[in-house]
């Protein structure tokens, strides 16, 4: 008998079928149980005569199959419910539980969630957190496959870092000493200048960064895109705009059927992101905000969270665009603009940064004393140097934190809550 | 004014572009030269009178802009031909050009063109490869989502091996010791079980493998699915075969327009892929072909050929499953088929082994045992094994190489044809 799933019960009223999945509650009453079952498209109860089986030998999150009709139902958990026929052990539970997982909500700290990941994702709102995030990085695939973009694979263990080579995990490359990539930025750029023109990837990047914060991840999963023939970093804002408005619909199309705890969350994409320059932030922060400790150099996070505060009194949006970073603060690839500035954006939405960008230099001739200008050596980057000596077009790019912007479209509290497995400062397991 | 690309200039016959993109060509001749120009959707002839234009300062592959007028043309290169008005240097070629690119065929070794490997990529048919690349893994994860699996994405740092803990790259992980993943094995089988049911990821893994062959990458890019509730492994068989044929059916789509070179190529995937056992397959090559030095645990390249030749012959099948590998050979994971063999099966295509799959143990108490047959210990896996203690369903999945089903699928010679940058045993660069 074929496996009936359970969103599939309301074609089936009436009819026999056969259900298998997880023992996700189970109640007792004097002459009949309520088995609430679970697969990965819902949960439903079953209905079990006390004189036919004994539920006392089966345990919460054992696998089972249940045959019976199902008919319509009255409860709140689902619209039919099963009159079991037979109900079989599929696989066994051979430990107690050590969390409990069958509630709407869980309090249990996120240390302990995370060190039983399997079973606290089992949970349907931890669950969904990942449904959600699947279809996050397919809408970005879809629309920038659409846009003609190409997918790249590029590798991961790489002999120079692209990000100034500081926070590298260092890898034993048989008798060579190699490093794994804080991001693909060396390798989309070379894409673009080898007629591919608009490249993007999706994967796992690597920063050694000491610090354990709720924001930061030691591997992370990045959304890159590079796109050549550009006039400035606007056309790749206005990329990141329609990118983000495409993600959101397709996030909110699925939302009813599969997470509506997530529907609310979900922001609305400004058809035109408002942007300031990072001055203006800095003013804004100062004069307005009244914020001592201001680096004149980067945004900290109580900047961020005010500029979120600011950006939704005066724009009406939770995105907010900072553009014209200091020269000292961006990496030696961005495009100059005059001699303190640079051609370069971050995006914040809901007050935290979940994407840089910005325009790239082509020319190689600045950007060999741009490199210079930032302590680097040219004669150390030659793989890279070499496509900007036959024809590199004006191009940026920019990389969305996958982890991040799940974790902001959800509001979430943690990005280890927006990563299947986390890997950070002591965190290597599960 | 606005750019338009080559491939759009069909619609514009008699109206004036902006064209921009890459010298490829030049030929002069006494009053008219010609520019070939090619941008990332073809190329397309430019007559440029030369009273007008001092074409001996531009250099082949610097990036331009043409203005001029679309016609239409008699030449072979297309359609349409661009009377030139204004060229103009974007971005300059600075040194010579260590290969020439700009012909059909590079007739240039291997190991040169990844050295250069933007600049052969520029050549049209090495560039369109990565098209195809692109294509099918796009393909694969459009069938899966369609079949509900849901896209996850684990760690590649990782503190324990799934393929038994050789041949892993080490990483210094702050004071720990970690490796890179040999796969995704262990969490996809444990997303199964945390309720997804059916999982895939397409990543990057890492083998510290010293043997340096045509058919081997030291990091490539894993096709992965793993799904729940099976019979055995004969449901991922045919899941793989209606991948393979989907898949050959979107490059097939694109072919025509965008790499029409490798039409001919592309095989037919049958309804029904062939499959014999391997000792079956052990047996056609004793038997049959006569093959000596043969092993009782794997296929060399040799016998894998032979059985392509037999495949051929018998079934008419460019691709061929052999199942049932000793238990000797396939990892502690795998669910044993009686007391010698296994749940299990790869695929061969063209003589090549692209995917690797089978039935998984799901029991604890089997898989620990397995575990310590195959003379590891149970608990240094404490994290995999839980999952197997709290109800999980009867499982299996497969890998397919993505480097090994591009070259196959284009007859190319080597596996490093299709890795836009390749890592072995010796190459670390670009």
């Amino acid at each position: 008998m074929k496996r009936t799933l359970i969103y599939e019960l309301q074609n089936k009223l009436e009819e026999e079928v056969c259900l298998k999945g997880w023992v996700h509650r189970i109640r007792r009453l004097s002459k009949i149980s309520f088995v609430i079952l679970r697969d990965r498209t819902g949960i439903i109860q079953c209905v079990v005569d006390n004189k036919s089986y004994d539920l006392s030998l089966i345990k919460l999150e054992s696998v089972v199959e249940i045959k019976g009709k199902a008919v319509k139902s009255n409860s709140k958990i689902s619209i039919a419910e099963i009159q079991v026929s037979s109900i079989s052990v599929i696989s066994e539970v051979c430990n107690d539980l050590p969390i409990e997982i069958n509630k709407e909500n869980l309090d249990i700290n996120l240390e302990t969630l995370l060190d039983h990941r399997v079973l606290s994702l089992r949970n349907r709102h931890i669950n969904n957190i990942f449904k959600v995030q699947a279809v996050i990085a397919q809408a970005f695939r879809e629309f920038l496959i659409n846009n003609d973009f190409t997918e790249i694979f590029t590798p991961k263990i790489v002999s120079e870092g692209a990000e100034g080579g500081t926070a590298m995990f260092e890898v034993k490359y048989f008798e060579k000493k190699a490093y794994l990539a804080q991001s693909p930025q060396f390798y989309k750029q070379m894409l673009v200048g080898s007629g591919y023109e608009r490249v993007f990837e999706i994967s796992q990047v690597y920063r050694a960064e000491e610090h354990n914060s709720r924001r930061h991840l030691n591997e992370y999963v990045s959304m890159d895109l590079e796109m050549g023939f550009i006039e400035d970093e606007r056309d790749i804002m206005k990329l990141e705009n329609e990118i983000l408005k495409y993600i959101v619909s397709k996030v909110q199309e699925k939302a009813i059927g599969q997470y509506p705890e997530f529907l609310d969350k979900l922001p609305k994409v400004p058809n035109s992101i408002p942007d300031i320059t990072f001055s203006t932030a800095i003013r804004i922060l100062r004069d307005v905000y009244r914020k001592e400790d201001i680096s004149e150099e980067d945004l900290d996070p109580e900047g961020e969270k005010l500029l979120y505060e600011y950006s939704r009194e005066k724009f009406k949006s939770e995105f907010l665009f900072v553009t014209d970073y200091p020269r000292k603060k961006r990496p030696m690839y961005t495009m100059p603009k005059g001699s303190e500035f640079t051609h370069s954006f971050d995006l914040l939405f809901r007050g935290m940064e979940i994407t840089t960008g910005g325009q790239r230099i082509h020319n190689y001739d600045m950007l060999k004393e741009n490199m210079e200008y930032k302590g680097l050596k040219p004669e150390k980057f030659q793989h890279y140097m070499e496509v900007f000596k036959f024809g590199m077009p004006p191009h940026g790019g920019l990389a969305i934190g996958l982890e991040r912007l799940t974790c902001q479209l959800l509001e979430l509290n943690n990005i280890r809550e927006a990563s299947l497995f986390s890997r950070d400062r002591t965190r290597l397991t599960p």
